[in-house]
């Protein structure tokens, strides 16, 4: 394996500092700068204590590296990523900013112009279950949302081969840390601990990414509802999908539940990173790793798909699917970085 | 108000202790007994240090009392409570001995034969939202599950209403002593912490309780799909709930949220224990109460209701709701002894 | 009972909050007033919804009442109770701002000139099983610290008796609430779950309180280290003491313990809300309440006190102990309003 | 690297899935056994499915190999144990059974006659910091306890330097974890979470080993409390040690805790897994690493030496202590298999 030299832009959130503890174990990376406004000037190991064996400084603003990750908000990432890209560095960018294919979105849903929509056909989604391909030959990345990767991965073998009724409910249930690192009363301790909330119940901002990716894959429209949940855990999405199905597609009874189950397995037959289980997974079986876990099952009462996701949020849903999009877009074994198994319990 | 004497059985599961804590309190009781059959013998305050002050010595079966509560499990309930029925004591039963009207569920969810078929007409299904009248008369109440609580309370207005199609997804996420304190892998602390799971997808046993109660509400047969899950808290459930609503029931956009909810408030509008709430609700309020806060919305972009509700599934969802059926059982107020505020935070 | 008339500053803290949750229960006391300065105008419905029962609409300023508490921070507590206490209101003060009595110790721990040092001896240290009776003429209570009041009451048997040498160790646990609602990297819910971590190693400002009470009990100066540590919960501190015997006081092995055990049990004999456990207590065990459980033991090997305490921090650690004070001020009996059992588990 | 073939004797429990989870990733292992008693002739993937990469199935006992883990209780697991010794073996015990070199130790505090004596002078005690000549020429390493991994890390430094007089505090915080994987009402979530305890306050198991090694250290009895409290929490200990400074070796104020530090660093500075912090450290920051953080400083109000460890006790608390004790005997890197960084947050 080459070694690439790697910057990693606003270390200091969650998504950053995840992506330095596993690009710095990497072995085809050379970890050569990390970014963090308000930190700059201090040494990685005072500000992030488990970052110690890094060895680096804050730097105010990225050095030239081979591969960057931006780990910064939305809209601040495309401004800080568009002159890389311009240059010829390979991006991977952990925001929504050319996340959503339709530039009308960003108005929609976050509430900014968009300012480089001819980029928005340029970049992959990177879910390489879906587009290894493109992101094999692309230099910017899409990183998915957390909770679209557990929500399409869940849903996509399903809906691409029209077992189910476009009417599919979504229903989360993430740790706190998905709320990111800035400080709120929605994820002061005290608040959230011992708490179950919905949230964002006038729609969600990953709502557009599920629907883009799964209508891109199945054949007519879908009719979404995405309802996300905090639960009081720090890491992890459990997504239960919730879909009528079509008749005629699968046999009654049990024999529907394998046949299913086969559908799923076929499809992720070479996925090193998803599984479909044997029975219902756990978030805590994806601690720290880059696995998402599939069961699909059906409630034979009513004839309805019953899909249940788990993965770590800051890993596959996060910093660890940003590395396997680096590993396909560099052309290095996809698992590479990524090898660790479960901290269980 | 006159003072009545109450005995509890099985005081030291996690329901019996909670009728202990509310009953101790309550200004028309005097606790009389409590048992606990391994701990027979031995004063209250060893073996449930909080309960110190009751100061009461566990017995092997409950002395004579005027009112009985029973937290024994499925099966052995209905066996201690049948004799105490037939000698006129009132009951209230915890287990699900007597929540179901078809005895072939009995068979089907629990796998027994039910010793008492003719008494499952005679016991009254205790959600007093529901069931007051006949409540007030009646001398054995079957205590409704933590789930079918919210769950029913959730949806009962919609559909009595006929505003939503017959497709139903309930969706629970509940906190660990809703699985009791039987010693189990599942409940065992570091399994359970940090993690989410969904379980009982073949179908869990609240489930016919919930479609019994929403059917005989509403017109029609129902095809629901209940799915529970079980997040890291000790106390609390969340339901979200799904279905599409009926064509021309209710008016677009925002207008069809305000008389949705306006429904909701008339409904619940004199209930003590029932709270429609501004804004969505979370676990945390209710704990330590008898509350249950329901939050009914619109997902203006599919159509689809979807209802949240909250509630403590020891009080509300077990053994205060116990006390409010006791207190429309003997004419008492009916938030005598429950009238404690959340312990929020 | 008479009814007095009762207001809260700062209500939207835990303090106030939880002093609002056990006041609007108390039979004897009308809430009219509830202030917070961010939140003036809005209902108390909206801002805490767990207090929806009380009714009130949050004052800018305390409306006119017989009891003022204050759950304001340092500093700006006695500003605004300097001219209450003038106008001869009654002033339960949660902060520290009249807890010490040498004014130096305000420069040296809490960084600010106290603006009326001569109220410092007017005020009564609000421990009640130590100052009851001046507690019962006063007008202006100084309600102790979380930490003060559990390592206080875990050793001043002890020492009172001269059971232990002046080399003190006090080590303790307490759940994050204790940081209070101000938001904080500390109390980030991703940074406090899954954590434990000592603070306030250079000394922490409850330890002035902490000597100053001890020392006034026993006969000579104590050497007291006190090192707080937060743990992954929301409520509750336990308290583990250490000291070495004093030669002579005690007899050898398990008699020595059967004897410390009675003087802890004489000492706290008449007191409500301090119960020498029977075996180590746990913090759960007080959840809600305004109990101290308090349990002495002897290390046999070394010959060392140990102590251990548990408390609700926002109840015996604070508010409740405010109505504690309350009730001793008024003459009403020393547990109305404080009656509950504790919410377990 | 060589490979050499290891097996794992009890996989699940938490000492063993964790042995699992480091040897399965080691560069210089290939795992080719693993037994689990009650669930042999299962694929180690049904049983536990976090550790599905490994592809083993669970032995009824443990084939041949080159080293042999053994995570059984104690006296199980020397009577296993002592066959593989005498067959030439390497043999790593997570148990107690060969960590106190007085035999009458093992009848005092755990309770059975020790069936090989002759051993306990043949074992290492596996703290690398202290023994890593000896263990590097070994065949039977005893792989120390959680709690005395952290409490002698902690204080070994100052024992040594003859720093403290021998009346030494030791108040330990654990996550649940630590209690292994038994179920118990302890350890049953409802039960340990929030909520805080201590245990074993008549002397806990862990105390001789603490007494053992920091007396071979330094050259004087040791008169040493320990007490360990349960924290709701998965994994990880913090370590607070109390003792009175000997007179004149430190320099008084801030030079003595430099001078203090510096002998802790001098003493940890070629340790590849202490690390001395410059902050006070946090559990999390050690999350399933190998890592010890320890944290020297002077309480100067009271001339006190206070000193805080923390590790994750499955890790440098247990099999990651013993990956790199396998790594001294056999010569390999010794972070080989353990260069993750914690998993933060």
């Amino acid at each position: 394996m080459n070694v690439v030299e790697v910057a990693i832009i606003n270390v200091t959130s969650y998504m950053g500092m995840e992506a330095a503890r596993l690009l710095s174990r990497h072995p085809g990376v050379k970890l050569v700068s990390v970014t963090g406004r308000s930190e700059a000037g201090k040494s990685l190991a005072s500000v992030l204590p488990h970052l110690s064996g890094i060895g680096l400084t804050i730097d105010p603003a990225p050095q030239v590296a081979d591969v960057v990750f931006s780990a910064l908000p939305h809209k601040a990432s495309a401004e800080v990523l568009l002159p890389l890209v311009e240059k010829g560095t390979k991006v991977i960018d952990l925001s929504a900013d050319f996340r959503l294919k339709a530039v009308e979105e960003y108005q929609r849903w976050y509430d900014f112009s968009h300012p480089a929509p001819e980029m928005l056909q340029k970049a992959v989604y990177g879910l390489p279950e879906l587009h290894r391909p493109q992101l094999a030959s692309c230099s910017l990345v899409a990183n998915p949302g957390c909770y679209p990767t557990g929500a399409i991965l869940a849903l996509v073998p399903a809906v691409k081969e029209g077992l189910v009724h476009p009417d599919i409910i979504v229903d989360s249930k993430s740790g706190v840390s998905g709320a990111g690192r800035t400080l709120s009363m929605t994820a002061h301790f005290a608040e959230a601990n011992e708490n179950v909330s919905a949230y964002a119940l006038g729609g969600h901002r990953h709502l557009p990414e599920i629907v883009q990716e799964l209508e891109a894959t199945g054949s007519r429209k879908l009719s979404v509802t995405f309802l996300p949940h905090l639960v009081p855990m720090t890491r992890g999405i459990l997504t239960s999908c919730y879909a009528r199905l079509a008749d005629g597609k699968l046999p009654d009874g049990e024999k529907g539940v394998a046949e299913l189950r086969q559908v799923y397995r076929d499809f992720y037959k070479d996925e090193p990173f998803v599984r479909v289980a044997d029975a219902p997974p756990q978030t805590k079986q994806t601690l720290g790793t880059n696995l998402c876990l599939v069961y699909p099952t059906i409630d034979l009462r009513t004839n309805r798909l019953m899909v249940i996701s788990c993965l770590d949020n800051l890993v596959k849903g996060g910093s660890g699917q940003a590395v396997q999009n680096m590993n396909v877009m560099l052309g290095f074994p996809e698992t590479a970085g990524l090898e660790s198994l479960a901290v269980y319990p």
